[in-house]
């Protein structure tokens, strides 16, 4: 038997189809990558293969971090930002902002193969460029995201996150503000404030807590072993969270990654850093969070023509299997 | 340089980025599948492995085309309709429907190996499904999908489409009747029948004509040679075609698909008819098309996170292409 369920931030349905899980495929799943560390640009030495520097940390005569521009960017700073729309077609110059954290000098592949300190590292240069972004206020929206493994759309295996920021607020994103303000404007309170308050009572989809950050499995997860890292206080931009609390979410992102690759055998996933418009103040309605989301079921015809996402774990399941893993 | 491009009926932003073609990528590419007819639950003498048939085309002793429910279905007749809510939660029960139209006895992988006569079959099944679950008050959206190759969420290679009808409206597609409603009621035209004018004046975007439809390489396409194909005449439910229309539009959609298979040498691709919803009488403001999206680049974290594509073939590059590929 299935399931529709709705997400009450972004308001997709997910069908949780358990049954699914049982069905035959015809295609094996793709080969491991051969290991590329000879070539690999952002192993130490080969640094003047990437764009110049925009922030490093550096330790003792080596990089421990670095921070480059893509070098093949979907967007660009130094592009003029021009409108032009003809008949009902609209368009914008790519002005915008794309860069490259080299999470580590090693050539590993998963963020949760570093450790703590440095995912701390990681999380505060995450930080820092999206304050840095903010100033130029062409930029209304910045996007940190991470894809691991080529299923989840990595092009080079060495660890690293990226940062998009664009003129425009995305129109998935703004739906999903626009909900939130909804439910504020009813209740006087934050939507995600609610479902963290309902989560935590019940329990059931709880994967791990801290004394400020809960890992959750959503009640409409699109993916099996989805999970969502939310700060338990209001905030609803990343980069608004106070230094002293990044090496606690650190640990509890680095330790839920290591309970999922723990769980689905090292599966590709993306983290997603859902996080308010760069360009708004700080907003009452809006709460960010990170999500990691295991790509280890494809987007086909009906995901792409419907919005929905089949998925064949109910989030109850993979939480209760996901809290007594040791990470 | 990259571009913004804003798509007018679903919204949805678009980052064209000719300069991301160049990039280098660690992975190779995924191997051929091995072919599979011998067990093939789709190939003829093999009728027992598929639950009963729900509906087939006849000649000559054999079968032309059956439709059989999924095997393992994403959504149920059979079930009651019940939704049931705690706090901010909302689930219902996975009522719907889930078919299969096999569209061939011959184990082939695309539409584009059928002849002419084949693809008006399909089509004319389609129409006369969509006609069959309407009656169905439960059921008031659906969705007729194709995913060829595995990149595409084919997981069986016979050629085959599925028919997905829900009990809601999906929030993505609401949020297009929405925007066409919108210039509905300020211009007093549908947007889509504006957008047909103005392409075919433009020209640079016209992938075929046939009389009575044409097909387009949108202006904010998400993948590389996305093509949609459009009636000209306004209408806002693919199954409201006339009988008569049947045997163009499948014309018209094999050659789309053949130009498109031989350009990205036989891509995985998936069809997407994007219609008004099932439960809706028939709409001023909306217009049925069909969606072909090889399927070449992956869905990766930005994708996710924004719902923003990311292309790297302008589609005035792509429609000039294809228009002077024979079929």
């Amino acid at each position: 038997m299935s399931e529709l369920r709705r997400d009450p931030v972004s308001g997709a349905w997910v069908v949780l189809a358990p049954d699914r899980a049982k069905r035959p495929l015809d295609f094996a799943h793709e080969a491991p990558a051969p290991d590329r560390r000879d070539t690999c640009p952002f192993c130490p030495g080969h640094e003047s293969e990437t764009p110049p520097e925009i922030a490093a940390i550096r330790e003792g005569g080596g990089w421990r971090l670095r921070v480059v521009p893509n070098r093949y960017p979907v967007l660009r700073t130094e592009e003029q930002l021009r409108t032009h729309s003809e008949g009902v077609l609209e368009a914008r110059t790519g002005v915008g902002a794309h860069e490259v954290i080299i999470e580590s000098p090693e050539h590993v592949r998963s963020l949760g193969a570093l450790d703590v300190a440095q995912v701390g590292r990681v999380l505060g240069m995450c930080r820092a460029r999206l304050l840095d972004l903010k100033r130029d206020g062409r930029l209304v929206y910045g996007l940190v995201f991470k894809n691991v493994g080529p299923r989840a759309g990595a092009s080079l295996e060495h660890t690293h996150s990226q940062l998009i920021a664009t003129p425009v607020v995305p129109e998935r994103v703004q739906a999903e503000i626009d909900r939130c303000a909804r439910h504020h404007r009813e209740r006087g309170r934050c939507l995600q404030c609610d479902l963290v308050v309902q989560e935590r009572m019940t329990g059931t989809r709880v994967v791990l807590e801290t004394a400020n950050f809960v890992a959750l499995a959503p009640f409409a997860s699109r993916a099996p072993f989805e999970t969502h890292l939310v700060p338990k206080a209001h905030q609803s931009h990343f980069e608004g969270i106070d230094e002293a609390a990044i090496p606690e979410l650190g640990e509890a992102l680095r330790t839920a990654v290591r309970k999922i690759e723990k769980a689905l055998d090292d599966p590709p996933y993306n983290l997603i850093f859902q996080s308010a418009p760069l360009g708004s103040p700080p907003m009452d309605s809006y709460h960010w969070r990170i999500e990691i989301i295991p790509r280890v079921v494809g987007v086909a015809g009906f995901e792409l023509g419907t919005g929905f996402f089949i998925n064949t774990v109910p989030p109850e399941e993979a939480a209760d299997y996901l809290r007594t893993l040791k990470a």
